[in-house]
């Protein structure tokens, strides 16, 4: 097995000329994508349809290649994509693919990547136990997939869940959802992914594994959880990536967790564990290898940041998501000499509270000597 | 002569509790304030009116303490407030005294401080040579307010001047201005102070301090000055800050320009140039002699940063300048290991295009090293 | 008793020229001030500031003009200001003014006005029992206060409330407040509020005037409260308005409840109540007779009106209440001939779920017939 | 010949059921479609991209069934969508088809519509005298296609030009362009097409139809025409509606100027022109014989709404034509009792200057009579 993670520009969220060019040139295959996540140019809240619009156009594009229907493609192969390109950040979406026709040396371990989805979810299993206990059991298919074992080697587990406008909370009973406010329910349906996550891997015991843990026990979350919520889809995608003896190839991962945001140091440490030499920015050459960088933040619930009062949950005019994915997005960036980030907000339970999770796949260390 | 800046937190923008208890407690005389900047809560757009708020509490407190009205202390006192404390930024105020009967020692240089006003502008002089010309004059008189000779000794120039809503455009006759939309016209009157700043400290050639050049030829710059706009002021308020032998005092300023939105090398080192030892975080016990820092940043006009497309002048729903402050906040906090930063966008002619002014003024080093 | 009720239009939030000249002309005596009514710039929402902005600066015009200070005046006489002027409206703040010293004729009612204000309210009890019963209790002081027993005669209570923000909140216990969301916090307070006033008046049963009720059975409500929330004030404020023999004066009050959103019909019967002839406008003779017009609305809950979706809850970049401001504040504009109103969201239990309260405040028609 | 003109739902700009169904249920014969007017759920600005995502979705559904590309329905179909559905609007698409296989009787007039393009357009066209003489010409050709000749039966006069984002701008060279910022560049462009029209049809003297008049005498207008601006096409596409007696069927259509935002008596009278009684609001059962409603509005350029202030142009927070898209629209919805209007922003030329255009397409009176 062999996974390959190649990065695209994306002019506006119809551009799919990147994947149809690196298709075109066989640098991709299209029969061998499991996966596809990015950031698009919409306000990443409930009424953001750019994340939908990019679905639909590389859903065709590899359809048409394949020939399958969009629909399946769909079906098969989980689109990610979060809306917020806040600041210095660049739209981009990130195409995974797995070769399975290679053999590992066994060696050294190389990025492997495994996809699950759990059954569809209705409004009112958003932030519930249902929704933890099916996006577990998801995670755990999705690393059988990978073949990881070991909880330790993953590095990072994206989780797309649905979304709801008011027509569908109204339509499934407003008062029994666990809210009925549709931005919030997405928060709701974050939180309880994320719980799953942590479950599945082992990072917190089963008993704090419950719904009543739900936004309430922030002490309880998955160091490697990314989860998002868009209206685009009804169940629960799963992308777990890590590390494994299993798959070859040129590619790594690694993640670190930030633990505010302001936490630069978490982010220079992390692109050293890769090999990198931040200085505190990587150089641009050394950024080539960078494939792809996963962040997720939240602005600080007490309203303060290392002492300092912030406005970002006071503010009626910009949401709280876009000031501290603009923040935080902006940090990653210098240092990284990347604004092609996915940075996404509402990391409840995703790292701790405050803070998030940052994750990146790069070119091993010897590969970038040879291009260096 | 000793300059001495005390900056404090605002819970709101008409909360005058930090100085009111610095003046209870002897900490600040209020006859000896000459200048105040600061970070409001607002849009910092033309309907921003945080600004004028915080400024008429700061005036009626210091007037009733010194005993003159309001209105003359705003006359004599300028209070540039910039709104937008976007993402990680911490609303606040930095509080310029001057002491007139100290003796120098005449060894070391030490923050030197001049302020000084131009005749009142309207809309019709905003962005064009009269407001050039009126801004270069008192930008000298300044320097000589602060016994600053040699150009070289400025570090940062700040300029708080005029906007007018299309209420003000109208009446003054639309056609007539530079521009009828109110929004643009504060970028007008900031490129047009930038390059009286230029003039005066000799940054430029006389034929390029021209109007023709305003928001035209941007490598006419100034890289000291900031300036910002605001409904409540009708003058151009100059405030000087540099380094003399004539001044005494434990404090010092220094500057740099950030090339463009990524530039943390620059953030890093002006800290080092101030004896400070960032790694690249500045330590919370160095990060106390941090008295005031001010940065200036735009949205880089081609639509690219470094290569990659960002989205900030295409945005709708959120104003380029929201966008760009939150991202260089959060940079430049990340650096110096705090929030509390006068970062203002519309750098128009501030800095190189699509970068800026980082300026901070900070306890010497050996006051340093006796507090830690 | 007499009252009268002149409006004044508000350049920007420190604007109190209107009030200003009205008292040097000896139109307005500032003793007889009772409370002061208005619509603001700011985005209505949490971080509004120009409440707070227009609130200090008429305290203070007051307690110059009577010799007391601005925050005696800010204690006595209730300022109630909505921010938001969205689409049409136009800022502005409407002065009460009661003359003891008038001898009724007994013979038709005229407008009565009272004033009370609650002990202070703390974030706990926001949107709690407490706030429904000490609401009540001073709406019941305050219908005292304008000499009214009936309360089919009352015919507008406004309530202004407090508001708070995250750091409020965090430090009163944010897992023990209705909510840790500083928004939804302001919608409970309303809710509970116009709860209270119903209570007082008897439009519902006590059984429904319970904490229970809030926010969850919108038919129990009151068709004459109209409640807003702010940062500026620590109590409920409570002004009511309606008819009484024993006032006499120029002035009248009706009011309707709107059923919808689109309820164009109830705004012209109510100025059809007044003696007014819209046709459907009213025409600019006639509209010189209205001296303030109030009204509540908000967003219909079910995410449609008449049948058709509306989009003003799923909308990330702007608030549901600016939505909705805009567009009922532009139906009665187009019918009152008039944008100067006072138009708050944020209607829960004020009036029909997905509509909302009109109050007018009129010269009588011979009055009227005088003047045209 | 014969027009239809049917009305769809949308519930996420996605969603071409409405059309699916009516072709499926042969109400519409997928091949006679000529064009399709709609109203997304996106800001309605440069960054809207729900305008192109509808545009892919209903061209993709057209091509299916008429088996022809989507690309190719896209260059034989214009699509003109609005983005922007603030306050009560209601998000839609009205789908025109032609059936030439009639015989008028000759003795009344029906609905007659015709289209035709422009060639393609370049950023620096927009706002010049090319984009105004092009457009003037294809205003000929569809109303050729259209089968009428004398421009009084001319009711209104669609145009959807191109708009460019900033890396449009500064690829074609920013400084050659009418402005480099792209929201402004929107308004050039729908400033030079109203110019074209009213060329076109005769409205204004040819020496008035030149570029020096766009966005400078607003004297200079059409009264019919209806400009819309998308990053979704390049050229401009015009389709002309009014009245013919060599077209048959039920539909009409009549057009009234709105003298400015508070003109709610030209509402009505138009209501009346199509023998609707409206009383001020059209009864559900009359409102049903409405088909289509088409308006053009933007924000009193001097700041005044009939001698009192407005705010829209000082808001740094929400765009202009959102507010008075959401003020206007929900006037007009008050009198026609329907929410899914076609309201767009940016009535510069279209129109007396703060006012606009609003046209309705309804089903004649005796239509209506039988179905009520």
């Amino acid at each position: 097995m062999r996974a390959d993670v190649q990065r695209f520009s994306l002019k506006d969220p119809s551009d799919v000329s990147g994947l149809r060019e690196a298709i075109d040139k066989s640098i991709i295959d299209p029969a061998k994508i499991v996966a596809v996540i990015g950031k698009t140019h919409g306000n990443g809240l409930v009424n953001d349809y750019t994340r939908g619009y990019l679905t639909l156009c590389l859903s065709q594009l590899i359809g048409a290649r394949i020939e399958v229907p969009a629909e399946e493609v769909r079906r098969r192969v989980p689109f990610v994509f979060s809306g917020g390109v806040e600041g210095v950040l660049s739209p981009h979406y990130v195409v995974f693919t797995v070769d399975p026709n290679t053999t590992p040396t066994g060696e050294e371990k190389s990025l492997a990547v495994g996809v699950a989805l759990t059954p569809e979810l209705s409004p009112l299993d958003i932030g519930r136990q249902r929704q933890i206990d099916v996006t577990a059991e998801a995670v755990g298919q999705a690393m059988a997939n990978a073949g990881i074992q070991n909880p330790d080697d993953v590095h990072f587990v994206q989780v797309k869940g649905p979304a709801f406008t008011l027509e569908d909370v109204v339509a499934a009973g407003a008062a029994t959802c666990a809210t009925d406010n549709p931005g919030k329910l997405m928060g709701f349906g974050r939180a309880a992914s994320a719980l799953g996550v942590a479950k599945a891997l082992g990072e917190i015991p089963a008993n704090l594994a419950m719904e009543n843990a739900v936004l309430r026990n922030f002490r309880a979350y998955s160091s490697v959880a990314s989860v998002s919520a868009g209206v685009e889809v009804r169940v629960n995608e799963i992308i777990v990536a890590g590390l494994s003896r299993t798959w070859s190839g040129p590619l790594t991962i690694a993640h670190r967790s930030m633990q505010d945001a302001l936490d630069i140091n978490s982010v220079i440490a992390l692109a050293g564990d890769l090999g990198l030499s931040p200085a505190p920015q990587v150089s641009i050459a050394q950024a080539r290898r960078i494939r792809a960088a996963f962040v997720k933040c939240e602005a600080q619930r007490d309203g303060t940041i290392r002492g300092r009062p912030h406005t970002m949950l006071n503010d009626g005019d910009i949401d709280q998501q876009r000031h501290i994915r603009g923040a935080v997005g902006a940090i990653v960036a210098a240092v990284l000499n990347d604004t092609a980030l996915f940075v996404s907000g509402g990391a409840e339970h995703q790292g701790p509270d405050g803070g998030g999770l940052i994750a990146i796949i790069a070119e091993k260390a010897r590969a970038s000597n040879a291009v260096a």
